[in-house]
């Protein structure tokens, strides 16, 4: 089978480079259109990110040499589109809300999917926010949402906050085996490579922690989840309305991998922690029974050992993919509590808009 | 006036050196006498402590200059009680829990005072566990304790666990201001200087947060609170029986300064953000009022800023003795949320000792 | 004696910040006059820093409540001078170094000295690079500089680059005492808090060192030495020829305090490691001397323990104006070496700033 | 071919885990041997190191499942050698220099080759301290040393200390290119896990820098090249008689990698910056024209852009096994100046002491 040619939005700044390091090699797609801001328009990829790059794994040579094109400038991918180029892309745009918006539209306009990374759609009722263990079925808004448009093959699909990524497979699970569950206390420690490049200052974090994280990262861990538990009703996704989340977010010295500590209430049945282990071993998605590329062997890791997880040692768990969770035991004033991870630029980015991409292939929606 | 003259045990430790530090320039308090474990015994002070001096700054001069005793040897603490040199002692051990016990109550039946930092005695129901802005009424336990062991002038006090002082501070002036407190989730994010010295390994902790903090310290962090909001009933401190708190803790690396995230309940009776603001910007407790030289100005502080408390900038608030508040809002499970931070080895340790000898010395139990 | 009052030009920014506490309570001067970019320009000092004030004492109310002015704004500073709001200027400015060094030649030009800690001036020959306790006789270029200028009152003093601070003084000592240096090889470890903020993004150097520091930090610090042991001839400071230097500036997680490596080699009269220290801790400067009011008591700190300097123990070391000396002994390839430390953003920016003016005051170029 | 069964001393500390963790799916060797302290033994190795595991990648499950023997007992792993479970052993045994040294002469004695990593016998003059680029000559030795002991299979060969593995092979392909080496001063900026577990504490260098590496970190540093460098006469390795190195060890916030910075004096014959780097471009050492398994396929790595080598970004380039260097340029008082970076428990310890077993192997002296 001949690889999807695909491009990549924004391919130059953090989430950015992280997906073009994870197509490396990629199994089904690969990278021959990356666009990104005008200042880095015309130069090799080599050149654009020169002094810039974030990650220990170097980019794969070929794309080194790729001329980057403006983002803005959709022309030009519709022309690498029709020069088999760039089949569909993935956006890690770092631009404001309404430019993403408008620019995502166009491509989706332009017959190009559109894989997001980016918040501005995520509150778009006919758009997916997808993790692809948890709702896969919401891609059957994908239909609806392109009549909305009068588009033929392009759309959207988006990804929830890297904030909510380590514990929503874990509750998902729960809820899937009977458990209502109807409140969620959370607090977060999350790392700095959440907030791109340059991102936090050094003199904000060294011997330090944030207690806040701008721009409604608590807001978004509260809501996002209502979305991605909800329903499709009339060609919209209706959100669910439990649980009730009270999310705080603090920035810590941390490189990669947010944690989270939860205290959560379940309706009236309430599983016993060696029934709730045993859900999460248990748990298979749709991208582990399609065997999709990206897709960790085991999507949640109940680790034993009361002094894990911990970000240096569980965010590479599985390439990066899996969730890794511990010290589940009773909460004293909600019913349970426990702490989990994963890895915010790999499973909670790059990675989950990639497994999201072989999801939607595989579903049909990438031709 | 003339100074008291003092002795601190396990004075080469980490909070033994916040002591010495400390009480420099002390208006009341002049160290005369220093023990620690029988390793360093023998040698000077400056000796003991050569290449494991963990502050910033120095110790004084004529500290150096005392040669350290061994902690164990009370005869030789009761000789320099009886030549002028320990009126009483600070406590910041670090042995085993019954070896502690036992060695704290020799020192009180030689008739010198024990203001201890140790947890062994922190559940002994005689032993006042000590906040000064909170429970100085808990020393009219002190006669009690001498009665019932046969103490003429030696007694024990403690302070509570490092890891709650934060928020204790402000739960207290809500209460005394008429709003009950019913349940509290706590999630700690602290520093790696509450382990001591060496404590914590710099492979577990750079790039990294550890989920958990042995031994015992949740339990804690969610018992002690109700000893100190206890009642002395028939001789003996009654444990109050609310709140119920949930307390995850984490060390993450900062060097000084715990942090906590909390989400509270309130009984009936529910004060607005503002109401709460203005109770904690107005609260002052005896040490305010008696002028106690340690005591802080204002004992919490509130900041409007949205990204503080910080433990780099806000430990140090009113010579490390405050507790710095920020974040205050509503919290869609329980009722209100905010961040609370204190200086972990000044307010949660050593000068909280301090202050707690300042109180009993206020209140005669000191000679 | 009533304060003069000085204006801080840049004071929002880190070394302005600095500026403003140091000078908090300060027996001579007093912060009169605020002056920033056009987007602080008009706000209250208080908002103006608001969310990015970097330390951990804040600034004193009366600054909080002062109006901050344009910095480029020459004529409204010219009005304060009038109104004795502003006798002279702390310069912290951070702009490029054509319109930095414009922009200080029009406050001289005004009769409004510049006391400054910015590189743009450095190499300008009439224009002294003063370390107070090295080259105070370097002051009498300012009569020929303002003679070329037709200034009246106005003149411009700088500060050299915060990388060689730690070392000059000591180095200057050994010369004094009559010991030639003619060859230095100096590797730094520098803190971020010498970037700037926001500075070092700390994505890049959580678990990292940078081995480079832009824009030409080797350089200065190969150069400016040569002027600051240079001397005053035909109205001129004329360069000396040596040492000769070559430096490697490396960038750690380190939030204040640079170290320094270094190796020297002596002229034909070797000193021996004995008389080294004898000669550091023996030396006093002019500001000793004077009794200048921010002059350490003891400029050269020498510590014995074999792991001492540390950034984090010795950069406060007598109001982080000293710097601190360790691990003094032979080398294999030059003559001797040693660690040095000192404070960046205070001995080494603002506290030197300080200094300087304390200096140019005594010698009565401030009026 | 059947895997060589192998034994690994020391299993459970730092670098013992880094040993199973590569040998991992190792094509020539297989664990089936694990020693450590005697509190180890009796213990399954995935019990012996339960809350002790370092690592992000998790040891093998079957090598969790063996049990740890006394490294202290050699008749077990006399036992061992005799059922085919142990033909050699690598040693990262962290016990005093006489008790490894007896303890590795047994093993030796007993028909066990010993392949080191502990520094007991570096300056034994008839043992081998090997890199494998540099001196596979140096094996010719083991003949010698087994006839001098009298053993007929066992001898011991070492690696050097892991504080000059970046540097090394650089300088040892300039002189092989035909530039003599005459001086080097040297500053190393060297990560935590040198020190192994527990080793350093969080408190001594969360924003901080310990400027001295304990115990003769310097001394090792300046003297092991000589004896890598050196020639083998009369049936012992001859030190070389150069280069005159100077070291300074300092100890940084980094978790894995150890930076250096050098200046360095060539003989008559002086390279270009260019002639340098063609020189390190192009270089292969036996490892590579072998093909050994663990053999980097490029030694030395050299990176123009001017802010690396960075520890984060290159200690893992070609599988932690290569050395990166950058920066290299002029020096105004040597002759040319660089910095030098390699993984220091990867290439610097087990890594390197698996690919001298490879060298080992191939050079017949492992059966």
């Amino acid at each position: 089978m001949a690889k999807i040619p695909v491009g990549v939005l924004g391919a130059t700044g953090m989430v950015g480079q992280q997906y073009i390091t994870l197509l490396d090699n990629h199994p089904w797609f690969d990278v021959k259109y990356v666009a990104a801001s005008p200042r880095s328009a015309g130069k090799k990829y080599s050149e654009a990110v020169a002094g810039r790059w974030q990650l220990a794994k170097d980019y794969a040579a070929n794309v080194g040499k790729i001329t980057v094109e403006d983002a803005n400038d959709v022309k030009c991918a519709i022309a690498a589109h029709k020069r088999k180029k760039c089949a569909f892309v993935f956006s890690a745009l770092e631009m404001g809300k309404d430019e993403t918006s408008a620019l995502e539209e166009a491509y989706a306009a332009a017959g190009i999917p559109v894989i997001s990374n980016a918040s501005a759609h995520r509150w778009t009722p006919d758009v997916p926010v997808l993790i692809a263990e948890i709702n896969p079925h919401h891609t059957d808004i994908i239909p609806f949402q392109r009549k909305a448009h009068g588009w033929d093959k392009g759309f959207i699909a988006v990804k929830p906050n890297c904030s909510i990524q380590s514990y929503m497979t874990p509750l998902h699970a729960l809820v899937q085996a009977g458990y209502l569950i109807k409140k969620i206390i959370v607090t977060t420690m999350q790392a700095v490579s959440g907030a791109g490049y340059p991102g936090v200052p050094s003199l904000d974090i060294i011997d330090n922690i944030i207690p806040y994280i701008g721009v409604g990262e608590e807001e978004k861990s509260e809501k996002e989840p209502l979305k991605i538990f909800g329903s499709i009703i009339n060609g919209v996704i209706q959100n669910a309305i439990m649980p009730k989340i009270s999310a705080t977010c603090n920035r810590v010295p941390v490189v990669d991998g947010h944690t989270a500590c939860l205290s959560i209430a379940f309706g009236l049945k309430k599983p016993s922690v060696d029934e709730i282990k045993k859900v999460w071993q248990s748990f298979k998605g749709l991208p582990q029974e399609a065997k999709l590329p990206t897709a960790p062997q085991q999507p949640i890791i109940y680790r034993e050992e009361e002094n894990r997880p911990q970000p240096r040692k569980d965010r590479d768990a599985d390439k990066a993919m899996a969730v890794v969770i511990g010290r589940l035991r009773p909460c004293n004033v909600l019913d349970v509590r426990f702490t989990a991870l994963s890895h915010n630029t790999v499973r909670g980015a790059a990675g989950g808009g990639i497994l999201n991409a072989e999801l939607l292939k595989y579903k049909g929606y990438l031709g």
